[in-house]
C-alpha cells in the first residue's frame, strides 16, 4: 500500500489537523463578529470558468482533466470565478454589499518543488456592491482583524497598502503614456525582487526619463500621502486618488486597525484585473512570503459575464499563516484530548462506568474509559498516556478500605459535572 | 458564463451553508463528546488505494484522471482507504485504540439521474484496535448520539443491527455449506428489495431446503436474540455469537441508546468486507434511504497491506439526514445576520459608528453598518432586511430635541455591550 499522499498534499493527523482546525477557527469567528456570511462552491468547476478569467496560460497550472461525460473541468485554483458565478445566478435576490466569505481548499498543479504544496486552504472575503473606500477598509480591518485574533500585533505584522489609481495618477504626470502603464506595474511588482539596474532599464524602455526614474524609485520605496500631496498634489487626478487614501485611513483609525498599515506604493498585485486599493499582509520581519492579499477589482465581474457591480476581496492562505504563528509560538500545542476519563476498581463496574462518561457527554463534556477490562492502575495510565485533564474513579463498594464516596475526582471537578454523576447514582 | 454548479454538484450559498454547517456543527460535537480525535486527508488520491479494496470495478464510478506527471489518480469516493493509509503510516506510535473521525466531501461518477448528487460530505467514525464489542457499542453511540444531537428522537430514528457470525452460525445450522454463505448474504442485502418468489428462488440455488427458506426468511422479518437462542442456541458457535450480542446490548444500555436499537438480520451491508456486527441508521417511517452504516472491518487494514488490527467504522452522509431534518422542521430556518447594526443621526458620526461596531466585534459580537452615509431612517430599514437583532444608534448631540443619552439601544442590549460602548465614550 502506498504509504503516503500524493506529493504537494498534506495528510492531516489528528495534531496537524489541530493546527489547521485552530487557524480556520479565527478565520471563521473573524468573519462572523464583521457579518459575513459563509458559503462555499463545488471543488470542481468547468474549465473555462478559469480560462475566461486567466487565459488559455493558467490551463498548464491547474488539475484539469475531462470527465466521463466528456466535460472539460477542473479543481478550483481560486474561489473568485465561483463566486462571480454564484453571485450573478441570484445577483437581483441578493441584499447589497453581499458580505460573504468562505475557506476552500484550492488546487495548483505545480511543478514540484522541495516541501511545495499543490493544494491549500485558503480565507476568501468579499464585499459586492460598495464602490466606496469605506467598503476597502473594513475589508482590510477583517485581514489585520485575523492577525490579531491569531494573537499577532502590529510589530509582527504589517498591511502594506497602494491604490492602483494613484499610480496611475503619479505615472501620468511623470510623462508615461497611458498604453505603457502595464509595463510599469510589472516593474513595480518586482522592484524589490531584482536588481535595480535591470529595473530601471525597464523603466526606460517604458520611455521614462532618467530623473522621472529616480524620483518614481524613490517613492516605491517609502512615501507618505503628505509627500505625495506636496509633490503631485497640484495634478487633479493625484489630489482626488490623495483623497480617498486620506478617508480611507480615516475609517481605517475607526476601525481600530491604523497602526498596522503602511502606504507601499511597490505593492500592486501581479494579477491585472484589480482597479484601486490593493493590500497585502507581511510579516514584519519580511522573511515570509505574504501572509494575505486583495483589493478592489470593480470590472472584473462584469468582465466575466456576470453581473456589474463593483467589487473587493482578499485571498489568506494557510500555509504562510501557520508558518508564521508556529515560528512565534502560536498554535496549539497538541492534539485534542478527552477532558475526563472514567475508571473503576472491578470489572463489575463496567456499566457504571458506560453510565457515568454518558451522563458526562451528554452535559457537553469530552469523555474516553478504557473499552477493555484493565486493573485500576492500568486505567489510569491510560488516562494520562491519552492526555485526559480529569480522572473520575468508581469505587466499589463494600470493601473494608472503600473510601467513603462512590466516587472521586482527580483534580477536582466543575460542580455540574459532579452533579451529574451524583443524579444517576454513583 | 456558466450559471450553475456542475451537474450533481452543490452551491452553498449562506441559507444551504447554514443548513450544512449545523449538520457537520453537530457531527464535530457528537464526537468530540465521544473522545474522536479529527483528521483530514487528500480529496485526491492515487487510484490504486481503491482500486486494491474494491477492484477494478470501482473505476467505472469514480472521478479519476491521469494527472501531469502520469499519475493514476483519483477524487476520494470513500474515506476508508486513506484512513487506512494514514494509520499504516503510524501505526506503531499511535495510542490504541485510534479514535478518529472525519467530515470528509465524497466523490462519485455516478450516471446522473435526476436529483442525484455526485458529491456528498461524510461523516467517518472508526475505531482501530479493539476486538470487542464493546467497540462496538462505543460505535454505535456515537451515531445514535448524533440524531439525538439533531434534535430527533427514538420515534424518528431506529438503529438496525446484526451481526455477520451470527449470520454465518445460522447458516451453517441450516445447512448452508460456506462457500455458498456470500450468495445468501447477497439476496438478504436485497430482501426487502426483491419480490419473495425472486430471494426464494436465489435461497434455493444457493442449496438451501424449502422449510430452511421458510424459517431465514421468517427471521430476516423479525427475531429476538431470546427467540435465536431458544431456536438455535444448541449450535455453539450460534451461542458464542449470542452470547456476544448480549454484552453488546448491554453496553448499549449503559450507554444510554438502547431503546433505538433493533435487531434485523437482514443487515449485512452490500460491501464484501464486514466482519461482525453491522449496523444502519433508518428513519423510523422508512420512507428515506438509510441515513448512516457501518460495522466491523477486521480484516480488511491487512488485506490493504496496512497494519494489522481490528477495526470498525460508520459513514453517515449529510444529504438524507438533512432531508429527515427539513421534513422534522429541525434545521435552522435562516442564514446567519448580524446581531447588532450601528446607525447614526448623521454622516459627521461615521467615525463613531466605526469605533462602536470595532468596541463590539472585540467582545465577540456581530456587527454591521452602512458602509455608505444614510438617512437614519434608512439605515434602520437596512437594519431589518439584515435580519440585525439590536440596533444601536448614535445620537448627535446638541440637537434641542437630542435625547438624554448619547446612544440608545433597540432593543435593550446585554450589559457588557453596553459598558464596552459606553466605555469608549459613546
Amino acid at each position: 500500500m502506498a504509504q503516503g499522499a500524493l506529493p504537494g498534499f498534506r495528510d492531516f493527523y489528528p495534531e496537524q489537523f489541530a493546527e489547521r482546525a485552530h487557524v480556520t477557527n479565527v478565520w471563521r469567528d473573524v468573519a462572523r463578529r464583521f457579518a459575513f456570511a459563509e458559503y462555499d462552491g463545488p471543488p470542481l468547476e468547468p474549465l473555462e470558468l478559469y480560462t475566461k478569467k486567466s487565459g488559455d496560460e493558467i490551463v498548464g497550472q491547474l488539475y484539469n482533466f475531462t470527465d466521463k461525460g466528456g466535460r472539460d473541468i477542473a479543481l478550483r485554483p481560486e474561489m473568485t470565478p465561483t463566486l462571480a458565478r454564484m453571485a450573478a445566478a441570484k445577483a437581483a435576490a441578493l441584499r447589497k454589499p453581499i458580505r460573504w466569505f468562505s475557506m476552500p481548499q484550492l488546487f495548483r498543479y505545480e511543478r514540484q518543488q522541495r516541501g511545495r504544496l499543490r493544494e491549500h486552504f485558503q480565507l476568501n472575503v468579499d464585499i459586492i456592491g460598495e464602490a466606496d473606500v469605506t467598503a476597502d477598509a473594513e475589508l482590510l480591518a477583517v485581514a489585520i482583524e485575523v492577525m490579531r485574533g491569531c494573537g499577532l500585533s502590529a510589530h509582527d505584522v504589517r498591511a502594506r497598502v497602494s491604490d492602483r489609481r494613484l499610480l496611475h495618477a503619479i505615472l501620468a504626470e511623470l510623462g508615461v503614456v497611458e498604453e505603457r502603464h502595464p509595463t510599469v506595474f510589472g516593474v513595480v511588482d518586482k522592484i524589490h525582487r531584482q536588481p535595480r539596474d535591470v529595473s530601471r532599464e525597464k523603466l526606460t524602455a517604458a520611455g521614462m526619463r532618467d530623473d522621472a526614474i529616480d524620483d518614481f524609485m524613490g517613492l516605491t520605496k517609502e512615501a507618505t500621502l503628505d509627500q505625495l500631496d506636496q509633490r503631485f498634489g497640484g495634478a487633479a487626478a493625484v489630489k482626488a486618488s490623495i483623497d480617498e487614501m486620506r478617508r480611507y485611513f480615516a475609517c481605517l483609525e475607526g476601525l481600530g486597525v491604523l497602526e498596522w498599515v503602511t502606504i507601499d506604493l511597490s505593492i500592486v498585485r501581479g494579477l491585472a484585473y484589480y482597479t484601486g486599493i490593493v493590500f497585502e499582509l507581511f510579516d514584519a520581519k519580511g522573511e515570509l512570503r505574504a501572509i494575505c492579499g486583495g483589493g478592489r477589482y470593480d470590472t472584473l465581474l462584469a468582465s466575466l459575464g456576470g453581473v456589474d457591480l463593483p467589487a473587493l476581496g482578499f485571498g489568506m492562505g494557510d500555509v504562510v499563516l501557520t508558518e508564521l504563528l508556529r515560528e512565534r509560538g502560536l498554535l496549539p500545542s497538541a492534539a485534542p484530548h478527552p477532558q475526563v476519563w472514567v475508571a473503576a476498581e472491578a470489572p463489575s463496574q463496567q456499566s457504571d462506568v458506560r453510565r457515568a462518561a454518558t451522563a458526562l457527554r451528554r452535559i457537553g463534556v469530552s469523555v474516553e474509559y478504557a473499552l477493555r477490562d484493565q486493573p485500576l492502575m492500568k486505567q489510569v495510565r491510560s488516562a494520562k498516556a491519552a492526555g485526559a485533564e480529569w480522572v473520575l474513579t468508581l469505587h466499589l463498594p463494600g470493601r473494608p478500605e472503600a473510601p467513603p464516596e462512590p466516587h472521586s475526582w482527580k483534580p477536582d471537578a466543575p460542580p455540574d459535572w459532579n452533579r451529574a454523576i451524583t443524579e444517576i447514582g454513583l
